[in-house]
């Protein structure tokens, strides 16, 4: 199957400590990694939880789609990440179906991804977030 | 560790034909399940993706939780279930670390298992479901 499990979850949160303690305390651990993302206007940072991840994310600018999620909506979750085994396959496959891409070209994500994402109004509402890993499978851990 | 994956992610749809098959041609499969939990009000529709599951919820009643979800933002992520080892345990671990749970007894859920709800104002807005298998681990799929 090209769908090969449910990558990450991305939650928006306010940029504060407290919100990072929240998941600390929730998941009983602390995050493997944080990362901005410049082209996104994110902060990530991240827990592992079985095969996938919590991804919070924090606005680095006004103009980042999460600062105008937060707005909206003070917080939550944002979308969840489908990793594919070939984001090529799987975007022409979804295209055909009738899906709707927000960037038609797939662009780098964080945590070594090419991502594209599906337009909501083409997936009942939700985001979804399509992405293959950059980094050879014999590397990952 | 005592949160063990995720479970699954809950998605409020519209009840219709339509919305289901969205997921069917997204995930490129049909559901495994559908079950209907009358003490929440909810049709619940069910995808593996990987070691976690797609669970699609529609709402039975008008006063169902769903249906009033529905109605203020009409579909969309509704929320995340971690599965846990011992929910006796890790309740009385989030509730001394401050965790509020909406129903304070552990109640039947979908698919065998016993379910709670944590608060969305003690996690950071996300609607966090803790549950725990009746299912005898050697007799899981």
């Amino acid at each position: 199957m090209a769908i090969l499990k449910i990558e990450h979850i991305g939650i928006a949160i306010q940029p504060n400590q407290e919100n990072i303690e929240i998941f600390n305390k929730l998941l009983s651990q602390t995050p493997y990694k944080a990362e901005i993302v410049e082209s996104e206007g994110v902060k990530t940072t991240f827990f592992q939880v079985g095969e996938s991840k919590i991804e919070l994310l924090e606005a680095t600018q006004s103009q980042s789609p999460i600062a105008k999620f937060l707005e909206k909506r003070g917080g939550g979750i944002h979308h969840i990440a489908l990793e594919v085994d070939s984001l090529e396959q799987e975007i022409q496959r979804l295209q055909s179906l009738g899906f709707e891409l927000i960037n038609p070209e797939p662009k780098k994500g964080a945590d070594n991804k090419l991502i594209v994402f599906l337009h909501p109004k083409s997936t009942a509402n939700v985001l979804v977030e399509l992405c293959q890993s950059t980094t050879p499978l014999e590397n990952k851990k």
